[in-house]
């Protein structure tokens, strides 16, 4: 198989990008961790849109589980067009994006400066007008990224995040964890000839959803954000416990379920849906590394086993990528440049 | 047209449902009022999941806007699966559900109390085990929700919050705009049977998307929810900000749309966005109070106009209520227990 897209060409190039964000920014990371801690901040207030955004989901997660921070996500029309920006105190307030370019998003960080609270931005441009309003600077380094849709800058971004936390909690099991991570994108990157047959199966599917929870929460965004970009699907993402809540309803026979299962603290209850999905009929594509949550699909994306659940939303969507990639690929549709979207979105 | 099912009569139950609430619970919000300002609390975290999580959505832009407060959805698997909570500090924890029984909720407030945490429940069950965690309890005393989809739960939830916020501000103007809300959901329950007459062009509608904005993001969330529980339509939920970020590419002729988009703030970037989604062919539901807007409608769904925009979400679900009913009617589904949900969602 040619390659023969920016797509597909960026894929391939994570393990790369993820090996140079480890070396480069490590030491702003570890500036920004003293300054964490000299000023005893244990809350982050994230603003972000897009893949991104899914990237904010993740340090959600990570920052609150490994490193007992408090982390919500903002609400940027408050700063941008009410105008009434709620109150910050002993709080980071993080942007995350690749152009850095947003107005909305840089709102956000300009109140925080206004208010004296610590900044710091997470960009594939140094020099954005987000950066500027940043007192720490994660450039994610990750070269231009020509396809419209992100991959190569969203994973590294959920590095950065990663190293931020492992640097944080001082844990060197963690970091050792965090480098073994271009290697094992490499390796997941093997699917891909697979992955080009299994997705002519669904070449004619017009919707679906796609569940995760925890870490994954993450991951189960991401991979419907890019199914909806490069493949025109209608994808709906949910928690697998909001899922309950209501939206199960929507469930008939030969409805496809994406499922991110890898094993993990999570991994039952998720068990536990996708048997009562079973039941209803519905056909199950499952991303998970473990052997029994695989029979329960049509289609299984097998990952690395072993894996912790924290590290692994930066390898499940390695297989939804190459997912969305083939599908794409399989309908003609153009994967670098989708139509009606542009690279730089800025909302206001 | 006879009242028949358990939703439609608790859909007309609205407008009492909310005058028993101001009366019932202002003087429990006036002490929780107080213990928020003795102990300087400018932050509020909120566990909540499905209809509920639309008011915590809510909650967030106006406790954010009129009282400068961050709040923060919380992510209860760190509490209840993972068991790596983070470190609340000088925040309110509220907990917003109909059953209060939801275990992972539960968690959230057990946690906040063990960190010695001010906490607090919206609920319409005052014995409920998440009551039994909260300092101050707000009995929505909607009476029984018998229906699955909760509607008169809902709105009385935002009310409650909206009636918190005003209280909060010790401002009487936005006060007496509270106490207009029961007449003014009345008023709008008369749409009732053009509603009934304008859902038939949509009975094989198989998808659509809701925008929404600023304070009716909530609005949007809650609206794709009614349809997706009472319809079985595949609907997904967007800020026009977020849209703009990748699924526009979903967008084709014939494509529905519905936006919430009663004057206020967000509605030029509504406008701006109904523009384009007009060029590309889409179909454009709109609730609006706004003449101008509501021409670009394929079905406009009229509010009373002169609303302030910080309520508007209140009475901006009613014609969503009854466009999901009447839906739900014209397809022949059962409304009262849509296949495959129950009343009361026990997650981990």
């Amino acid at each position: 198989m040619a390659i023969s897209s920016h797509l597909e060409q960026e894929i391939y190039q994570q393990p790369q990008v993820l090996q140079t964000l480890l070396t480069s920014e490590r030491p702003i990371i570890q500036q920004l961790v003293t300054e964490l801690q000299k000023r005893r901040i244990f809350q982050v207030l994230i603003a972000a849109r897009g893949s991104s955004d899914n990237a904010a989901r993740y340090a959600q997660y990570l920052l609150g589980s490994v490193n007992g921070f408090l982390v919500s996500l903002a609400t940027p029309s408050l700063y941008s067009i009410y105008q009434k920006p709620p109150q910050l105190q002993n709080t980071l307030v993080l942007g995350i994006s690749q152009s850095g370019q947003s107005p909305d998003l840089v709102a956000v960080l300009a109140e925080a400066r206004r208010q004296k609270v610590l900044t710091a931005a997470i960009t594939n441009f140094s020099d954005s007008p987000l950066a500027q309003q940043a007192d720490y600077v994660i450039n994610l380094n990750a070269g231009v990224e020509k396809s419209i849709a992100a991959t190569k800058t969203y994973t590294s971004e959920l590095l950065a995040i990663a190293l931020l936390s492992a640097e944080l909690a001082q844990n060197t099991s963690l970091l050792t964890t965090v480098y073994t991570l271009p290697n094992l994108v490499e390796q997941t990157l093997t699917l891909n000839p697979e992955i080009n047959r299994l997705v002519q199966r669904y070449c004619y599917m017009k919707h679906c959803v796609v569940l995760g929870r925890g870490y994954n929460y993450a991951t189960a965004f991401e991979l419907a954000l890019k199914l909806k970009e490069l493949t025109y699907t209608l994808v709906e993402p949910y928690s697998s416990a909001d899922f309950w809540h209501g939206p199960l309803a929507i469930v008939e026979p030969g409805f496809p379920v994406f499922v991110i299962a890898p094993s993990g603290k999570v991994l039952p209850e998720l068990q536990q849906l996708m048997q009562t999905l079973k039941e209803k009929g519905a056909e199950l594509i499952i991303i998970s590394d473990d052997q029994k949550t695989l029979e329960l699909a049509q289609t299984p994306l097998i990952l690395t086993p072993n894996i912790p659940e924290w590290i692994s939303p930066i390898l499940a969507i390695i297989p939804g990528q190459l997912f969305a990639l083939n599908l794409a690929l399989t309908r003609n549709y153009n994967v670098d440049h989708p139509r009606g979207l542009q690279k730089v979105t800025e909302t206001r």
